[in-house]
């Protein structure tokens, strides 16, 4: 046994829910270009938990059930009110608020598979309330109702602003939805997969699955490519600073991936939308200040953007708070997590790999006072 | 590159912690034996978070720190008050609680190492007052403050049930408490490994680890045990109710273990205790039915019992709520999960294996139209 540090290259598992093979990530067979071009996240929901794409009746009656499901108990906003919400992380606060949420549901525990389907829509139509109450609630202001017959990215907008979104808008959240919503067995997923591996319920897999999604190599690092650029300011300190941080060998966040070499395929659906968005609000800057980073860091170390490169500039230019990009990931990623977890418990086997022991050997216990 | 299914046998980590090496188990090198017959709680905490045992200064030091620690905030309690607490399962009360807890923590995203000191000594001081306030709330009594001059299990036990226990009672506790603490890359300490690999803080990886060792193929077992004993109710009925489980081919809890083949070394500590306290109780059908139920699947099957087997009935001598089993279990193992925590802090390295897709390939997406 040798051991292989942070499982790199590892296969952990088999799916059938996303791949990433020859830098092309597909969900279900479906390459995410095709996606993202062409599906609402509710019809990537439907496909990650189904297999399948939904027919229209199929599609109607997902986008009804998790209208229907929106709604989140009073006592989720009473706890939002009830700790110092300024001074804590948005992740730790979704953390425990999708805990929380476990508490008041009453099939929490019920491991039926029609419990557990119950439980996904239930989750994922929650998670944009959470958010969004979450983010109104340390705003001191009130929580909006989700609004009939909008989409769910329209509406997650509409419950966070108060504002039924333009087309434009609409469209950038969709797409950001549908382009994180799976990713093969990234590091949140395979902390799902190996929580409910033991047969725990689906919120505790969820919940794990954010405890990971929020740690800064994972989820943070569209907020932390915003505070970059906001530290640069102006389009023509850009390369200026980044050269300064390559001198220091320092990370530019938002730069490669483990996984894909030549290019994440799901940076340019973003980027589009932020040369759009960016024109549309009069904010150019931030567009044309990524695309100079972009390019001189694959010019120089042959890193090309990953998907939160230009996500970071799209939810700014929606005027979208910079500690909601993470949860925002994980609204999208519920879908997948939830895929995942199913999965898992269709075929289940615990998941539990050994360590190498490298520490002293044949110690023996002695008393205290001749230590 | 071939799927290792639950990563049996998969080197995932290198450990200084603890080690299981022929079927004998030690904590940075000493034996569990060596241990449970001489080792405090503490002195074991001490040992897991520094690879030596302590010096009298030390434990007395450590002592002090986690009796100064054990308050909780009055939010917790407010919080336990909140909801339906007679409906929830107590690992989902736990996970949440301690999720808050990372809310009231302003240090909770400090990542130094002194602060992550801080924050193991909080969490494993506080987890005895988590699990001891949720009883007592649920039961609609005041939680009870520690005092002062316990040892940490005199005081689960005196914050539980408001008496001072008798040095049997702290001395089967303690055993308990030692023998739970580590299990080298058990699922729910891998659970908290590949979390907080992401850089997520500690309180998310305990969180997740909670949500692990929620499972009934994990940390369930005792109760199960407990439930198991309770069905058959007299020593007359042990062997009929086995096999006809057998027969039925249904699992008997407490036997046997993925890593363990010829026993589990931490069974005999525990089945000593439960044969003493038992006696002492007047309840000596529960040890009679385990000790049959024992030799019988080991007669029949191969199977010892491992450590959940006789924990059942030292913990129903001890008048604990069977549900608190599990919340037990995980406060002991609070110290193994920070202990290895911090080891994945010290070398880090994103935890990220890969999955071979096995789903169709190739699709192409069609208007729902065509569907």
């Amino acid at each position: 046994m040798s051991t292989t540090k942070g499982l790199e290259g590892v296969v952990a598992a088999e799916t059938k829910i996303s791949s990433i093979i020859d830098d092309q990530l597909t969900y279900v067979g479906y390459t995410i270009d095709d996606l993202a071009e062409n599906a609402s996240f509710e019809e990537v929901v439907f496909l990650l938990w189904n297999k399948r794409l939904p027919n229209k009746e199929e599609l109607a009656q997902l986008e009804k059930d998790l209208f229907n499901n929106m709604a989140i108990p009073s006592g989720i906003i009473d706890h939002f009110k009830s700790y110092e919400i300024h001074k804590v992380h948005p992740m730790g606060a979704l953390r425990t608020a999708i805990s929380l949420l476990g508490l008041y549901d009453e099939e929490a525990d019920d491991m039926s598979e029609d419990a557990n389907k119950r439980k996904a829509i239930r989750l994922q139509a929650k998670v944009a309330s959470v958010v969004t109450a979450f983010s109104r609630v340390r705003d001191g202001k009130d929580p909006i109702q989700p609004k009939e017959g909008l989409s769910y990215a329209a509406n997650f907008l509409y419950m966070l602003k108060g504002e039924i979104p333009s087309e434009l808008e609409e469209e950038a959240i969709n797409k950001a939805l549908v382009l994180h919503a799976d990713h093969e067995l990234n590091a949140s997923t395979f902390t799902s997969r190996v929580c409910v591996a033991t047969l725990s319920d689906m919120y505790s897999g969820i919940t794990a699955a954010i405890s990971a999604l929020k740690g800064p190599l994972h989820g943070g690092a569209n907020e932390a490519v915003m505070n970059m650029l906001l530290e640069i300011g102006d389009t023509e300190n850009a390369l200026p600073y980044v050269k300064e941080k390559m001198a220091n060998k320092e990370k530019i966040m938002g730069m490669g991936h483990r996984v894909y070499k030549t290019g994440d395929p799901r940076a340019k659906h973003l980027k589009k939308m932020s040369k759009e968005l960016t024109s549309l609000h009069g904010m150019e800057k931030w567009y044309e200040m990524s695309e100079q980073i972009e390019e001189y860091i694959k010019a120089e170390k042959g890193l090309p953007a990953n998907v939160d490169f230009y996500s970071a500039s799209v939810y700014h230019c929606l005027g979208i708070k910079h500690d909601l990009y993470t949860p925002m990931f994980a609204m999208s990623r519920f879908s997948g997590w939830i895929a995942h977890i199913l999965e898992q418990y269709e075929n289940n086997r615990l998941i539990r790999p050994r360590a190498e022991y490298v520490g002293p050997e044949q110690q023996k216990y002695v008393d205290i006072n001749e230590r």
